[in-house]
């Protein structure tokens, strides 16, 4: 058992859980994973020593807490240098946090709007103001670099950009955002990934089922 | 004249801004600054080269354009580690990075309700609902990590997290948030810091008013 735990959310809906899940998987870091569905009550003084936010994800190594996403994959990336969470190459690698930070602080339309949902059947939605921006911004991000890195992945091989935009690919996906080929075959290669399957998998066998998040 | 230069929004309203620019200040790293009024036309086909997202701050170093207030002091953290940005001791570095990361992806009702303004004069103003919740949860992180660290700084030197929470420094004090002593007595050694007081100078300085940053 690895002396790594990853507290997350329900695999069908927690976006932010499955960015640091995904980018530990697809680097294939040894850690336990350990989900605490949504309706857990967050106030819940039991929850205080698992994470000093009450919310998920929230990694634990030994004493350390870790939480936000990103600072989870900062942290790993860290333990782990040789695993290639980050780009090598240190404008790359630049780009590559720029992008992930703008995903981490924006795309608020495209984040309320259009929840992760791994079951769900794809089909298009009301779309508010905004989220068309949204997907025009990340459209350009994607083609840009994989026009550069020539792919599969963003940045050439699997990264944490490709982590930090994985629930994306699913909003994508099943509320039908893009008609663009280069960004189709982009998301392709995201849901083949091992370690996408390998989520997706998980979160087809949970029982719950969360009202608001089904748009 | 140095190979860095940072593109910032009016110094006295741009808190994201802010951030990278008083962590490179504190850290002593020699760049050159760059104010582009709000007012500037962000869709202007001459702001294209100078950032991707229309939006500033944004950091040229040579060829290369980071963008996102962390990823800027992500980026000078690794071209100058001795420079002391992020806490020396890796478990410090995870908590701070997180704290970071809280700030750069959170707060939302704190930030929307109390823009950041070096000139205004301290005054109460109506707090929408949220307000005080994210204020408590800023006192509760500063709180326990003063007392552990024991100060100046919220852990020991000033670093990266303490300039991820600078415009907040600002916002308690102009809008009257916290009466608690010990944050008051970090807010102090904030102010008084060189890199705060050659920051305040300049914005003090600005001609420009933004009438919907004047709550």
């Amino acid at each position: 058992m690895s002396d790594l735990v990853l507290y997350l959310g329900n695999k069908n809906y927690s976006s932010w859980s499955f960015r640091p899940w995904i980018a530990m998987e697809a680097a294939g870091i040894a850690f336990t994973d350990h989900v605490i569905p949504f309706d857990y009550p967050a106030g819940n003084p039991e929850f205080k020593p698992i994470s000093p936010t009450g919310r998920v994800p929230v990694l634990h190594h030994g004493d350390v807490r870790v939480w936000e996403s990103l600072a989870i994959i900062e942290y790993v990336a860290e333990l782990f240098p040789e695993a290639g969470i980050w780009p090598k190459d240190r404008a790359a690698r630049a780009e590559a946090r720029s992008i992930s930070m703008e995903m981490l602080s924006g795309f608020r339309a495209l984040r309320g709007a259009c929840p992760m949902n791994i079951r769900r059947t794809p089909a298009e939605i009301d779309l508010p103001e905004g989220v068309m921006d949204d997907v025009a911004r990340i459209e350009t991000i994607w083609k840009g670099l994989l026009a550069r890195s020539g792919g599969p992945f963003l940045f050439g091989d699997f990264s944490a950009a490709d982590a930090m935009y994985a629930p994306v690919v699913n909003r994508f996906e099943i509320y039908r955002l893009t008609a663009d080929e280069t960004v189709q075959g982009y998301m392709a290669r995201m849901k083949a990934h091992p370690a996408w399957q390998k989520w997706q998998a998980a979160a087809l066998a949970e029982p719950w089922i969360v009202p608001e998040d089904e748009a």
